[in-house]
């Protein structure tokens, strides 16, 4: 029934060889790597615009430097990324970087960061491209959770159906994106030449307060979320065709111009042409209607935006699960994370990332600006652990030009790293701190998750002292029975068949029960001893456990008695719900108490199915 | 832990020994069964009240003529009730004496009936007791839901907490209710000779709607909630002192004498005075608002209605879990209601009608109002069945003056079958079609229930053919195994210690990763064959149970071989969260799959404990 479901959600299992192993040219490879690059200027934008529009004109007038201060900032980091990929053609992933050069700790943080990161990416990039919609359609503004949630719904299944799918899907929207967005910049560009400025068709809005550093800081920091997603092909060089890492270089220096070009654009046209928006759009929207007038183009590139940010969100779905199998293998995180599902995806760590983008998106009340503070963060912290793990790396490796590309990646480490600080800072009480606090706790939930493991590993390991291989003694039986049935005798039948040692007990809960089982009891097993125990506070656990301690204590012969549960299962489920799970009451406690004589107790379901 | 918390709410467990069987004197008793009754004035009253004052005067007129013939009903039924109890002197609830007279069926309607009017009860008793207070204090009237779930959760504590404590704590509300109640309507009736009515301080209200039969009729539906819970001492005779029902007889009369006097008295006084209610108030409190003024004596009377209503509540705790556990006992309802808690109380039927409450509160919203029309329909449809069933008793019986007590529970029986029909139709769409259709739903319940006990029975029972007792083979073993470590030789060791046909079974996920365990187990149980499977699609399960079914269909010796599960426990709970639950799913796979070959598969567990 279940599995119906499930096959027509995310279709039938796929055998372990089809494990698809197709390579991407550079076009393909760039839609697949850059949309969380390219989609973040669609809430970089709103954010520097928000930053600023409390100063009024005057801080507006501010955008550009900012936007421009940030370009900058994004060719450093573009650039030093480039010596990433050549140095790691295997990919190079902040964690992997991290903790090659630097050690674990600091990959772990690395770690925590970059998922801290992928969480934020996909409820960001959800809530902003529902924003985007909104923008066209006021009628959407109150439902955004709830549009937002139903998007991750459907990147999740999409995923969880596997990459076959989403592979080519992906690349449209991109490029339809790219297309729309340039050729609007470049309509807006030329319609300023030809027109100039002319009067602004908006009133500047008034200053509600001074233009202060601390806002011009706050403002910078919010636009560097224009960088998130960055790191992207770096982590997945091995996708590329050979030479994987000249093709990755490629397509990195592409993806970063087009960046440059869609943020300092937009920046430059808002400005020049003195956009505002009014709170139920976003500047973007604003700005494409200031060009576009509400037509189908303005309708068309807000969809675009939609899009690419939803294919945004789905790149953290490709990359939080594969970070996270890596961490699981290491033995940092839940086993469980490095399983294929029937899909051959990370079915486990897909699941985990919706669950906590759903929360982030319902906690936050699918409100981009208030979630961009804790973004920005987590994304530069990995950046700038990985530059410094580069710097390291060329130290160690003293090859050619070690120089100029220590001090490349080491300019980036510099500038990433005072990103970080200023971020921290300005956006602290925004809620930056919130990701400062969780990456040292994700830290140690690594750390003891790894121990656990190793912990484990150390108690079932056959290296040292092996393991006794003395035969055991015959096993013991006792069989608590709750009267004499069929499934009784055929329990206790099956117990004589191995063993010549097998006590029945029966547990009296209403005085002078036993009577009667007593008697019937001779009347079939005569041969098989009967114990009836009392129950004064009409538990049955609790005597019969203590009945066992004590035969085991007085027998003595190195092991327990092992426990016979006769077990009647109904032939429909909510069958069960009418039996007193006595049976799997007794296995619970019999499983999860701790020995008192270090011998194990063997439990053994002998199951009787009802036929209807 | 949970033990914990849960002793220190409801208390340590009682020995069964310590079973109370203190009798109650009539004093006590009267305050023990007839809460219900008495207190359904609160609500009936303003039922009555809410449906005239629509008709304006002219309607609010109606009321003196409709409570009296209520008061009639009353008189009828107590009278009918009178002779229940000398004839039942074990106790004669509707169930009981509908099922012995009249036949399963009817029995089943009757409890059915009941059931719903139990469940009914509480949740009208707290709400109207919210809204006495509430009427009091009009802060409280926006939290309503909040307060009657609040209230709710107090008194079901009180009942799991168990009877000792509840017994004496409750005559103490009673007669407070009693002795207020009384008071003011003396006062008011004192007040009405000396003064007369003077000047009306209200304004008549408008008339929306003229006074229509069906109007009048309504309104007398409503109304006969009063008489509810006028049942209860018929099912509690025994726990009067002898002679018990002389006794009961007795207490019946008294309580009725009350409940007329209460009813006749508030509704003819409010009459005299004309005296109405704003929204925010119930009628009661209009009144005593108008005779006692807003001082002290005012929130007395108000309180005495909470407290009553509390206690009320209170009784549906007492009968409904004795009814389901009768009902358990014939095998209509789940076994589990029939299980003494650790305080000697049924606590599953006491949590099961907690939630049901909970339920009706929580989607009525609070209402009374919106409660009642559910309401009448179950008591009156109990007491139809039971006077029914007592004039099929006398005319079996055809003892002493078996005339006049057939003709006296004829009567009863005919007027509240007609009133069963008129509140059915009147109140039909306001929601008495809810009861009407729940009352057959019910009982279908109860007849599935039933027959799969007797199913279970059957196939369970050693009558007829018995079951065969030649000892059984010598049980096959196989033990699927994730690797080798020192759980997996423990339980393979386990396994030899009572089996000569022991296979492992190593089910390879990952393409490769046999040859390395293989090595390992030559090593070390080089004697004990090693399967390995292949499975192409990554499931343990499925693989697993393949072999099994082949190997059973080719030794085929007359049973299925046993699956040994190597099973290591952790030593915390959420340790557990970091392994995938291999074992329990094999486990539960198992158990829970219809065997093909008859022979039922035994599962043994062999636990491994980690230190930690």
């Amino acid at each position: 029934m279940i599995g119906k479901i499930k096959e027509l959600l995310i279709g039938p299992p796929l055998r372990t060889q089809e494990m698809a192993g197709t390579r991407l040219n550079n076009i393909r490879a760039l839609a697949a790597f850059s949309p969380d690059a390219l989609s973040s200027i669609a809430y970089a934008n709103q954010e520097i615009y928000l930053g600023l529009v409390v100063a009024g004109s005057v801080g507006l007038a501010m955008a550009l430097p900012i936007g421009l201060a940030i370009t900058g900032l994004l060719i450093i980091v573009a650039v030093s990324y480039y010596q990433t990929i050549q140095a790691y053609p295997s990919g190079g992933g902040s964690y992997i970087v991290a903790r090659a050069n630097l050690g674990t700790l600091p990959g772990l943080m690395a770690a925590g960061a970059l998922m801290i990161d992928y969480l934020l990416t996909a409820a960001v990039s959800l809530t902003a491209g529902v924003e985007a919609i909104a923008s066209a359609f006021p009628v959407l503004w109150s439902y955004r959770v709830a549009a937002s949630l139903a998007l991750l719904v459907v990147i999740t299944l999409i995923n969880l159906r596997g990459m076959q799918e989403t592979g080519t899907a992906l690349s449209i929207p991109v490029y339809f994106f790219l297309i729309s967005f340039l050729a609007m910049l470049l309509y807006g560009a030329v319609k300023a030449v030809l027109q100039g400025p002319g009067i602004p068709p908006f009133a500047p809005p008034a200053a509600i307060q001074p233009l202060s550093t601390l806002l011009v800081l706050r403002t910078f920091a919010a636009g560097c979320t224009a960088l998130t997603g960055i790191e992207a092909i770096s982590n997945g060089v091995p996708a590329f065709r050979p030479p994987e890492s000249r093709n990755a270089g490629k397509t990195l220096i592409v993806m970063a111009f087009l960046m440059g070009a869609l943020l300092a654009g937009s920046i430059g046209l808002t400005q020049y042409f003195g956009v505002v928006s009014n709170p139920q759009e976003t500047i973007l929207a604003a700005l494409a209607r200031t060009l576009l007038g509400t037509g189908p183009a303005f309708y068309i590139v807000q969809i675009a935006t939609l899009l690419i940010l939803a294919v945004a969100a789905n790149t953290s779905f490709a990359d939080f699960p594969r970070v996270a199998a890596i961490l699981a293998k290491d033995g940092f995180m839940p086993r469980q994370l490095t399983g294929l599902g029937d899909r051959l995806v990370f079915a486990n760590g897909i699941s985990l990332l919706a669950l906590g983008t759903a929360l982030l998106i319902v906690v936050f009340n699918g409100d981009t600006h208030a979630l961009i503070p804790l973004f920005a963060i987590g994304a530069f912290l990995a950046f700038t652990f990985s530059q410094t793990g580069m710097v390291v790396h060329w130290l160690r490796l003293r090859s050619a030009g070690w120089h100029l590309k220590a001090l490349i990646n080491g300019v980036g480490a510099v500038t990433t790293g005072t990103a970080v600080i200023i971020i921290a800072i300005s956006k602290f009480v925004n809620g930056a701190w919130i990701s400062i606090f969780l990456i040292p706790i994700i830290v140690m939930f690594f750390y003891s998750i790894h121990s656990h493991y190793r912990e484990v590993t150390r108690e079932l390991t056959l290296h040292g002292l092996p393991p006794s291989l003395r035969p055991k003694p015959p096993p013991r039986i006792v069989v608590p029975i709750s009267g004499v049935s069929r499934a009784v005798i055929e329990a206790v039948m099956y117990a004589l068949s191995f063993s010549h040692d097998v006590t029945a007990v029966y547990i009296e809960l209403e005085p002078g029960k036993s009577v009667e089982v007593k008697k019937d009891w001779e009347c079939w097993l005569p041969d098989v001893p009967l114990v009836i125990l009392d129950s004064p506070y009409r538990s049955i656990v609790r005597p019969l456990m203590d009945y066992l301690d004590k035969i085991d204590e007085e027998i003595n012969d190195g092991q327990s008695a092992a426990v016979v549960l006769p077990e009647f299962v109904p032939a429909r489920w909510w069958q069960s719900l009418l039996h007193n799970q006595t049976a799997f009451l007794i296995r619970t406690a019999l499983l999860y108490r701790r020995r008192r004589f270090g011998h194990e107790r063997v439990i053994i379901d002998v199951p009787f199915h009802l036929s209807r």
